[in-house]
């Protein structure tokens, strides 16, 4: 192989990987979109918006098979190493967090129109701060992706924790509301679900976050951190 | 390159894919096994139990990031294609599928830690089944892969219908318990959380049999089944 074509094929690999590198944090933005109108069907109790915010989940689903492939082709192509091994094998799981997180955003859409046939209980208005936290960590964690940068990535990572903390105030909150007034049982499950569902968005943005680190830096950023590691309280 | 050299470069890539194979079906056996434990020590309120289990779930992690570098590499090295390239893709997502099963057998588990410390509640009996349905259900799925079963895997993905009947008869179930009587609500939230994670294992099992499906035939089972389809009741 010549030094020329040598040269080609870094360049194209470099090309390709930015190319799906921009696929997946435009993925990554319309996932949060969907988190955002999920939550604004819910406390709008409007049906018709949360069956589209369902539907539209499709959609993200088919990106990340096609992103997906496209890596695995690359991939296999041009036997990358080091780095390149590592960006790639993160862009592959990076697409699956985000895919994750569309999903969540979805099922809370779903779980909005449940609610919708049962009286409205206040509490509701408590998802809206956890889900525009979540929602933050996310879009933070994709910059990071995005510019490479680690320290952003180190600082998401961390911030998760005060995501539980919101989350396990709420979650007391509902169950306090739950025991006192029983009719409001049916709608405080669902809306524990659905908080559990935003403070899984917020493990996996942690997710996105650690796998930037381990690319820029080589090494992972800790003991690798449950994903699910809010246990919740009494 | 000569064509024993060729023939070598198959034959090591049939012998390592088929390796791996069988490290993903161990893997599957351990995480099924995690959640058989699980639901055994949310019976007995074996709390010592369930912190071991919870535990272990590091070590289903860190294989699943052993199988997945050994499967880039594979990749990267050997540079399949068609059935091949479809081989390696479903052997990520497998070992990924298999991951998340292990994380909610340790939720169950960590949750089952919290639920020790209030009075018991005698609808814990209705997990059971729902958890044997599902650990049938993976340990299925898994024999699908292992076997490249396509028929089997399409059988496993259309009895995860009856693992939902059931989940929506149990909370049903729950609902109804925790309205009659208070003092439930809080260990009745738990137990909505340990069925819906069982819940999950089979749309888990049925995302394997549908890699299983796409690997043997080369086209997707169906329209892609969404990962959290089940609406839950009023």
């Amino acid at each position: 192989m010549t030094d020329t074509t040598q040269e080609h094929i870094v360049k194209s690999f470099d090309t390709e990987l930015q190319r799906l590198t921009g696929e997946i944090v435009a993925m990554g933005e319309s996932a949060t979109r969907q988190l955002e109108a999920a939550l604004q069907a819910l406390e709008q109790r409007d049906s018709a918006a949360a069956e589209r915010i369902a539907a539209d989940d499709d959609s993200i689903d088919e990106r990340e098979r096609r992103i997906s492939h496209d890596v695995l082709r690359l991939l296999a192509l041009r036997q990358p190493f080091a780095r390149d091994l590592r960006a790639v094998l993160a862009a592959l799981r990076i697409a699956s967090d985000i895919e994750r997180i569309g999903d969540y955003a979805a099922n809370i859409a779903k779980r909005s129109i449940t609610l919708n046939r049962v009286a409205p209980i206040p509490l509701v208005g408590g998802l809206a701060p956890l889900a525009r936290m979540a929602a933050r960590l996310v879009r933070d964690a994709l910059k990071a992706y995005s510019t490479q940068d680690a320290e952003l990535a180190r600082a998401v990572w961390g911030r998760d924790a005060d995501l539980d903390i919101l989350y396990v105030t709420l979650f007391r909150e509902l169950l306090t509301y739950m025991m006192e007034d029983a009719r409001s049982i049916t709608a405080g499950a669902h809306l524990l679900f659905i908080a559990k569902d935003i403070e899984r968005i917020g493990d996996h943005a942690t997710n996105v976050a650690e796998n930037v680190w381990f690319v820029v830096r080589g090494e992972p950023l800790s003991e690798p951190r449950a994903k699910m590691h809010t246990t919740d309280p009494l």
